[in-house]
């Protein structure tokens, strides 16, 4: 991949890390193809899509990957790893669910980014449910993945240590 | 301090430390005295206070520190910051002054953690604002500090690695 608008060198390798680590996941483990829209320079603050899975990295970089959708598409990703049910509601299994998924991507993105040199830690992951905004330090880079069962924004804040 | 109920020994070292972290940035940062009530076991789900320090948590503990306050108490927290002026609504200058907070809240843990022998790296604060609800795999504890600008909620969800 090449360097997009918006995102310089260092970043873009990141960025196209974390990309080839959630798309690897919807792929392989919830059998989803995904399309990669362009990735666009938000700003400090941004609104979550009703469920976000919040990672907090540490390491060589550090901050925070957040990976959000509405809930229909996080009801899908529930069905999809229950192996191919229909989900209506959220319930506690549901959760758990979601927080693998969760896992998933942080252990995929660590290995891809590990393949650069970079080398991270990446928290257990936490759930924030309900609309909100979150704000950081740092401005966002948000990764908008298109798929069959929704669209999935996982939006990047992280610094080189 | 001594280990208290609902809270188990090794655990109870981790509270101690977050206690000790946060009342010090209170009471020597802010010049605010605060009460800690009893901390209590809480489920693995959490409502938001309205605005939130989301503080990650890697290396021999991983898992989440958040910081919870209602609106009032958090426009009193950049007030007192910026020595003592009164603040009815946050801007992007008082919200960076919460997230220099949530910096020092996360350095202080640190270091009161590996005063105990438990070394963490903590992220940089991410700011979650608005009323919502966060799901952690592992049960959180919720310490309750009471002061004259109102009452911040310190719950803590880690694990040992």
């Amino acid at each position: 991949m090449v360097a997009r608008k918006g995102v310089n060198a260092v970043e873009a390798t990141h960025v196209n890390a974390i990309t080839r680590a959630a798309t690897t996941i919807m792929d392989s483990h919830l059998g989803v193809g995904v399309n990669v829209d362009q990735p666009f320079l938000a700003d400090k603050t941004i609104p979550s899509s009703q469920v976000s899975v919040i990672l907090g990295v540490n390491g060589e970089l550090e901050g925070q990957i957040i990976c959000s959708m509405d809930e229909p598409t996080a009801c899908s990703v529930v069905g999809s790893m229950m192996g191919g049910m229909e989900i209506s509601q959220i319930d506690d299994m549901g959760w758990s669910a979601i927080q693998e998924f969760g896992n998933w991507i942080a252990g995929t993105t660590a290995t891809e980014l590990s393949r650069e040199e970079v080398n991270i830690d990446v928290t257990p992951p936490v759930i924030n449910e309900g609309g909100s905004t979150f704000r950081s330090p740092e401005s966002f880079i948000t990764l908008p993945l298109n798929s069959s069962i929704g669209e999935l924004l996982v939006h990047v804040s992280v610094k080189r240590r």
